[in-house]
């Protein structure tokens, strides 16, 4: 068959030359005005490791969890000198922030994973990859208690040990009910792929009980009543997801209730989406006071039942109930419970997190570190250690600094105490020596310890922790193979900041987020983004700015296609209802 | 914003202008050199009703189930004549013929659904679905009782009445185990789209926990050996899928354990595809052969336990064990519950499926009819009429056949008895009045009531129960719908066979099943087909015409761009492993 060889053999070109095929679908992405780029080459300096070191025996990294951050760490990590096991409940990477738009049918679940032996299998193969779940991390024996969740036939081997010289723990987070009564048993969350495709099939469920014989009209309504808990971007999205869905779908399928629907989203604080932008909080809550969704800022959730949530108005405490006929929780994150085990060995029980340096190693332990949404990076606040600065920087020993003498250390200064740099922008100050002026703003030739001490006092205010997002833990994950991978190299050449508290270089700079800014869809093919330099923007365009950016950020050609599909499909032929 | 408001634009047309939209799909497809054609232009004579009729109350039809005869039923119903309520578990259509490929991810679930809702839709809004499980059907009362499956919420409202004036029962069959101990519980089938998604996640389970550490070489091997039972076109296209997957998707990112899976297929038949032409039978296994798929034929399932099944070879009554990793049992229809209940209530209880007439109504019954695989034709044997048709051809009541008597009533045994014209084909006979030659093959004149028995005595032989597929059934949907809609006109002017065991005529003419041919897909681009005319295809062309025919059979254009949209991207980008 001539077709039938002909595409055997395109395929098998294909197959044997991504990069050729990549020119291909670039083009055709291109003509169809998305910017989208490749982002598969690996930036990542590896170190020529002479033939002696690799003959060394390799060191062991167990790599828990296969989020951004566990596969972000894995894209990049040097196999030749690492020997790489990887434990994960899931076998597949999932690009979270699409999956608000799963909910509703927008995009596929399947178009956002990516199978991690996909991923690893750029890696040449060399990466062990096990579907099971870590039970324990045993941090004395250097050793993880894994359990498969695969439930058949497994007998009695079930439960399995792997040893580690170095752990890298990116298990993520699970959702916050604040020990809120019922939200486990009665609320749909929004962490998981699974979670989407449950939400999706009880949005369907939910018509289909509606339109039942033999009901009230108000059962009807109850039935038709989606409560959203939390008014951050994950919450905001879904509310506009969903809100969409019924208006450009299913109100022409299920007519009869078109007029039963409402959307309730319930926040805590005074506005929707409080950590971007103000301007973009209102432009949210107009755009949903215009499409109906019932915005409840200043509200919290003491309980929810089968049918229906009590909600107490914080300003005047009036307590009242909602009937519901569908609960989506999206608060905050919280602790996995492997981690709040872990967090007792090492002395953090008392934490939220798991607190590491700034260079992601858990404190406490000398091999494990932790990134993405279960840890907390403790930035170092720059007046534990004001003394020891004042110190290494006075080089004549004279009890005064010297404008010149602190310019010395400016530079390290700023690698270690980041907040130096947030602070100096926040005050608008353009030079780190602005600091050393008087209270008055004069400029003075040399400073004493106590005025050293009160002109950076103020400083580590500054120091905030990173947001639970997917921009985080990539980079998060980057940052550390990176590491790795020069871990000989930075013990010869230490690249990091002098040690103000001891002698010596850092061996590496700690790690440094950069925010490249964030969106918040709002429906009806209008978003809103704060993109780097304060810059915000809303609208249609930035919707399309969304699309283009997220189409580049896919982690495969593969999904790339299919979402790029899936966009297309639902402005054609709209979004599905079956119920599978 | 000029491309949004562009594409805005141009979605809203396409939405508008659905043939303008067919015209340009249709163009895409064809230059992908795919045979692609529009079916949804209802071929069916409306019967224009005066406005006295129309003002007359409606008849209720209350119609079972939303699969092929179901769907197919309600396409083309008169929706002026009939008040239709649906009844059905599942609030989508599926194209069940591709559910093999569902299994092995080569076409996504969602590919092959279309919401009920969609479809009839089209036909003005007025017929209303319930997605509900009929639970029982009251003969007597006209009417059935219904129970969502929706399990929340619903307080005590879950079960509902509905009343009809006629009622179409199109719920399908269940997985016949013959009664084997431990199917149910140990055995995966292939009649829903929920089957066809939990086999490949099991699929990917399998290779998951075979690469678990610390398993024997054997347990890997149990772990990673697929049995399929039932040698019917399911299992083997099942078997090809899973092959075609398993080699050339699994193996490169599961290359540890590439040489330990094994796949058997137990067959208690001589053949596989035993229903076939021997010529593709025997193609068949020599593929399956080569591609090192353990064919057993001649063997029967005794048991199915969590870890093993005991198999019986007919031929010498040896049994043996074997162990498994997952077993898919595909054998045979058997009856459900609420049909096996109805039998009972009208005298059926000791048949295996619903009996109807040749009109399709339910035996026993006014005003129920049955189609699809949950009911069989009960075809009148000719013999059993013998006398009556003598009688009634006998005009001048000479006790004697004249052949020009015999011609006055051929058109109608032939329409009332078709398994006239399969015994003619079967002996080769070019005409009816061949029957009446004497045994040396001579013409007579006439033949007396002894002879013309004899003549007829082997037709019946011929009379053949149709096959449980979905031709069949969306055949007898379409021919009910036509037969409900021109009900009135039909009264008036009957259009049947003469009665020949009473007078007049019947109303309509009985249902007649077209056969256009059947695809068994082997794997690796190759299909074997059985077209009418006793054609018989094989190979790679034969895998492409499949391609074309089932692209063109798609219930929308929706769910046809998906489907090859699907095909494409396993082309491309080979199956996803993810176990979602």
């Amino acid at each position: 068959m001539t077709i039938s060889s002909f595409l055997k053999r395109a395929s098998g070109y294909l197959h044997g030359h991504p990069a050729g095929f990549k020119a291909l679908v670039l083009v055709t992405l291109s003509s169809g005005s998305l910017i989208a780029y490749s982002d598969s080459q690996s930036e990542t300096d590896r170190v020529g490791l002479g033939p002696n070191q690799k003959e060394q025996k390799k060191k062991k990294v167990v790599v828990l969890g296969t989020g951004w951050a566990g596969t972000s760490f894995l894209k990049d990590i040097d196999i030749s000198s690492y020997e790489v096991q990887v434990v994960s409940p899931r076998n597949y990477f999932a690009f979270t922030p699409l999956l608000p738009s799963v909910t509703c049918g927008t995009v596929e679940a399947r178009s956002i994973v990516e199978p991690v032996r996909n991923i690893i299998k750029k890696r040449n193969g060399e990466i062990q990859f096990f579907e099971a779940e870590c039970l324990k991390i045993d941090a004395t024996n250097n050793q993880v208690l894994c359990r498969s969740n695969l439930d058949q036939n497994l007998g009695g081997n079930r439960e399995f040990s792997l040893e580690y010289d170095y752990l890298v723990i990116a298990v993520g987070a699970r959702v916050n009910t604040f020990n809120t009564p019922g939200v486990r048993e009665n609320c749909y969350f929004l962490k998981e792929v699974e979670d989407a495709q449950k939400i999706r099939a009880s949005v369907i469920d939910s018509f289909e009980r509606a339109v039942l014989p033999g009901l009230s009209e108000e059962e009807r309504k109850t039935h038709l009543h989606f409560v959203i808990v939390g008014g951050g971007p994950t919450g905001v999205e879904f509310a506009a997801e969903l809100h969409d869905f019924v208006q450009e779908d299913l109100v022409t399928i299920y007519p009869m209730v078109k007029d039963l629907v409402r959307i309730t989203l319930i926040q805590s604080g005074d506005h929707i989406l409080n950590t971007y932008d103000e301007r973009i909080s209102s432009f949210a809550e107009q755009k949903f006071r215009r499409d109906g969704i019932d915005v409840r800022t200043g509200c919290r959730v003491l309980g929810v039942s089968e049918k229906s949530l009590s909600v107490k108005v914080k300003s005047h405490g009036e307590v009242y109930s909602i009937p519901h006929g569908l609960v989506v929780w999206s608060t905050g994150v919280g602790t996995r419970p492997v981690v709040s085990d872990f967090m007792e060995q090492v002395g953090q029980g008392d934490r939220r997190a798991l607190a590491t340096n700034e260079w992601l190693r858990v404190k406490g332990t000398e091999n494990v570190y932790a990134l993405g949404d279960c840890a907390t990076i403790d930035q170092r606040k720059i007046m534990e250690d004001i003394l020891s600065i004042f110190k290494a920087a006075d080089q004549d020993n004279s009890g005064t600094l010297t404008v010149s003498e602190f310019q010395d250390v400016v530079d390290d200064i700023l690698i270690r105490y980041p907040q130096v740099e947030v602070y100096l922008k926040s005050k608008h100050l353009k030079d780190v020596t602005d600091l050393l002026r008087d209270p008055e703003g004069n400029e003075r030739e040399s400073v004493d310890i106590e005025e050293f001490k009160s002109a950076l006092c103020h400083v580590d205010s500054q120091a905030k922790s990173l947001p639970a997002t997917a921009q985080v833990a990539a980079q998060q994950g980057a940052y550390l193979s990176r590491c790795f991978n020069r871990r000989q190299q930075c013990h010869e050449l230490p690249e990091g900041p002098r040690r103000f508290t001891g002698v010596g270089q850092h061996r590496f700079r700690p790690f440094r987020y950069k925010h490249f800014g964030s969106f918040a869809p709002l429906g009806g093919e209008q978003a809103a983004a704060e993109l780097p330099g304060d810059w915000v923007s809303m609208g249609h365009s930035t919707q399309w700015l969304w699309y283009s950016v997220y189409a580049s950020k896919q982690v495969s050609w593969r999904t790339r296609v299919l979402v790029v599909f899936d966009w297309t499909r639902r402005f054609v032929f709209g979004r599905d209802s079956s119920r599978i």
